[in-house]
């Protein structure tokens, strides 16, 4: 029945932009039911409520936010200890999420990590993109990599997922349907040009976002971690310059790439269509997207242009919800044997599903 | 049962920044059944979907905006006929609320317009704050105007509701607890300041409202059609300077009032829970809210401070949905005998409620 | 000679939104000439270039931020010992600028501090709105008050001049030809009401400006610094309520008064024309002003509108320039016998100057 | 002498955003003066002041917008009849300046052209991107392109200048040195992904560029009008995407390059410095410009990052000015046989020059 709330879930590291979405879904699904938020145990937000932080969600996200102390989360664990089903979503820093994910999962509890932390395959990646040495790599190539609409069918009966970032995510919606399709040359190397809001730098106080000093730039060029995760996850070269720009919500991702010789514009829209058809989360436009068509919206908007053999794929989506959270709660909810909108898409839409 | 969608609604005037949050709120309201959205029948956006003017709600109100001639509209009151209850919403300009909500009325429909077309009681007004002559002199005293914290009693079993004005609500829903516990002193003349996102212009080409052009500014300097509405409501003189600034959404009123010698922080504070502690859309805040905290909600946010008998109110609404379309629904539930919040708050707020 | 470069110049606090503007103007200016840019000795921007910082200055104002240490500032006042007629522009904390003004000023140095040190004549305000007793108490009644459109005879051969704060620019601009011409009621309690862009909360690392966080919001009710500082410089009480919202520069005040029954529209006028006809920075409007009419400019527009005996005045500054740094160097170019807009406006209009 | 302002200017499509800038640069020029703007003879701006339609500029651009019509252009070409040295520059549509262009031409005139109207040498070309027919095919090829680093030495002594386009001018000063270096693969295809400024689309009302209705989107794929101009200018086919986005001014693009096998980034540093040292509106920056470093400002940022043989360079101007009016004061300083920079730099740099 739709208002049973029985999955029981926790958001760690709640008090993030991810988080406080998080904690929104969580609330306003007709099955999960929020058990605990948790942040750092030294986190200036520790025991205020979340709606303080956040006064936007007076009167509905009025709840503490538990310091992450060993005590707090022994209790925690004590606690989902012979549910059903439970649910720990890590919004949390890369490195904190890889040294406590191993710790949280449990019978029944399946552990959905919204960090970088178990995102790479090849562990020798992670000291020069993340700044630390894995302690898992024998683990890493079984971690299923939430992307629902490419694994929906890998995530089930899983104790830990790893959540594709913001980027990747935009990304490979784009480019995977041509790999799959085998339209590419094999010389082809896309160029990905991605635009984010200002919230995919999270929340904190910092000159570079602060509002008099914050205008569009390009950085981390060559060198952004979400370079080797794409390359992982479409199996070949890319060229990738994220840019920040003056506006809260969404990236805007423009994709060159070359198809080959003689193929048509028909073979390229099947490429699409093919896979997205029946995904309630994908819409393949008739018109470029605007970031804001896509921003505070749970949807990625695809978009495409060929001309010759040249082709550009135009990927929106909200950096903070299909780039993270909404994209949690997709994966949840299969995990859960739910409709995959649950919670996030109109109950008319979702309706018989359950 | 919460998803027996079978209260009919239709919307005038849909294709603007209100019409479109209406049908949202429709849409994804459990009871309410959106049946036909109208524009004018001149309208280039005639015979289009509702989401090919806002992509964002593409898959969500794929609805054709139906051009509001004779023929279509009297086959919409045929449709209409014989149900038990019925709702048409125009979000229409103001003359043309005047000329057409009397036709629209019949059995068992309620009409709510969320124009101007009805809102003043005094005829006279309308010339010169509207700029053309009421038709319905007779009728104005007796329409209720649809501020539901103050007029719930009085909206149900009517033929036209009038909705309230943005800024005026805003304004009344500061000032009025404070005359209703006759706490200002006789003099007082309350100082509305206010400030709209650049929607409460409505969706139109305009270069008063272009990116490049617009600015904060005042406007209509004590000749804003808004003035005689409050001054109306509250049952005083107001000085009201509107501005427009470079945000979206959102009105931010800041109102300086004189109390009686004597009053005490605790009475103004009773002033205000007494009449808003039981009402699910008001927040008392703790601290002065920002634009934000309301901008894409159906809440009030209203803050005070004194200082001797200088007493200052910050008021908080966003201006289409608390300002026009959510306290229509809000109305439109009360009407309809269900919960006020019914699809505008979680499910989990307003269970029990049908 | 236009081009004699022969007054040198120091900015004390070169590194924040005041300094640099200041530096830039006085690269600019035929007749003032940059000796030395100082931080705070533990300033991490210390020894860099203030390009370094605004590199859209890259090329213009490449020079070293030069830590504030005791050796160096013993340096400098070696250096301008000896000078015909020297500058120092202090646009540093209020409590900085109180501890070194004094022992700054020195023969034919004037000291300009656009900080709050010295701007109240009554010594007990400083603990409630400034956090400090203040050690010059005697002092205070004597120093000039840097409002050149008010004060302008009263600036030359002094040691130290005091700026006023951006609101109080702003506020007085508006309410001193009315008080001056006696235009006001006794009771008359001036309602000020105003916004600020974000530069007015200097430029740091905090979470309230960054800009996913910031938006309009009111602050300091009853309790700004700047309140006392209106009241003196008017003469009387009044009630002012300061904001910020989401744009970059420049404060728009809207100020409600009372003025004495019979009161026509053109004393109005002819208090404004008779004070401001002959001043370059005052532009009296027949429109109201937009923000972006004053944003990086020199200049104070001024609108008023009568209604009966109510008057609204709009007064629209830029809160660094005329609000601080250029209403600076409008006071240096008194100070120095030069035209009051040289090196601010077009050389056309500043001919014949010097 | 420096304030002898005795070359006399005239600027058609002066309302626009690229005519005010060229007004204001006028009137603050040393050697230019002022002689008229001009409107379309049927635009309601005619008979305005400059200045009411960009209050920021009361005081300082209250010039009149003489309506084009036959009878003020033939009294303006008899004023100018005689004069040693006048300019002309038409900031106006497209096939405007083809009409008028040549009419205008006369002794010791040059017309300097900002549309679009003269810039491609190929005629077949204009039917397609500018959507008219050229009648001076003939004239093309001789017609001097204004990109002032680039083709200093062939401006003067010329009849009509054709300035470059927005986004072609930040593209070509990205790649052209790479070109005349002779660093690019044979097969490289530069791929120009850039964003523009609101401002870029025109003052006009517009609900595509209304405050609401704009975010960031891509636009014109593959067939805008500066696609063909870039590939003509640079030599080879690129992939060309603008965006838009919202901002006010400005265009970052972020190009992506091949470079041949072995080719050091000490080369390619080579290959910007050798042309551009000496440059005074380009600086080559050692980290990625922000947009507002260059926005109101006349120059263009470089930066650039070498990985393998894969080239990232990021270009940022401002597109009104280095895009537009500052590149045609370049342009006109140099045909005046002035310093480049003189009335766009501070005196201090452009001193010596006259």
């Amino acid at each position: 029945m739709a208002n049973n709330k029985n999955i029981p879930c926790v958001v760690f590291g709640a008090s993030g932009y991810a988080g406080v979405e998080l904690a929104k879904m969580i609330v306003n699904h007709p099955t999960f039911s929020l058990e605990a938020l948790f942040v750092s145990e030294q986190s200036s937000d520790a025991n205020k409520l979340l709606s303080d932080l956040y006064p936007k969600y007076k009167g509905l996200l009025d709840f503490t936010l538990v310091p992450g102390g060993k005590a707090n989360i022994e209790a925690l664990k004590s606690t989902l200890s012979g549910v059903d089903q439970g649910l720990i979503f890590l919004a949390t820093p890369h490195e904190f999420s890889h040294d406590i994910a191993n710790s949280l999962t449990a019978i029944n509890i399946t552990v959905l990590d919204l960090s970088g932390g178990f995102r790479l395959q090849d562990p020798d990646l992670y000291p020069e993109y993340y700044g630390f040495a894995h302690q898992y790599a024998g683990q890493l190539s079984d971690i299923p990599y939430g992307l629902p609409e490419w694994n929906a069918h890998n995530l089930k009966d899983k104790a830990l997922i790893s959540l594709p970032g913001c980027y990747p995510t935009a990304s490979q919606m784009a480019i995977k349907p041509l790999v799959k399709s085998e339209l590419l040359t094999d010389q082809c190397t896309p160029v990905i040009n991605a635009i984010s809001g200002v919230s995919g730098a999270g929340r904190k106080a910092a000159l570079a976002t602060s509002f008099c000093e914050l205008s569009l730039k390009p950085y981390n060029l060559f060198v952004h971690r979400h370079l080797p995760e794409i390359c992982q996850e479409v199996g070949r070269k890319v060229i990738f310059t994220p840019h920040v720009a003056n506006f809260d919500r969404g990236i805007l991702a423009t994709i060159v790439m070359q198809v080959k010789e003689g193929t048509t514009l028909e073979q390229i829209n099947m490429a699409f269509e093919s896979q997205y058809s029946d995904k309630p989360f994908v819409r393949l436009r008739s018109e470029a997207p605007h970031i804001n068509d896509v921003a505070h919206t749970p949807y990625c908007d695809l978009y495409w242009q060929l001309n010759g053999t040249d082709l550009i794929v135009i990927s929106a989506i909200d950096n903070v919800l299909k780039g993270a959270s909404s994209q949690a709660i997709q994966c949840a909810n299969i995990i859960c044997g739910l409709h995959e909108g649950l919670g996030l898409l109109p109950t008319s839409q979702t309706q018989g599903a359950i």
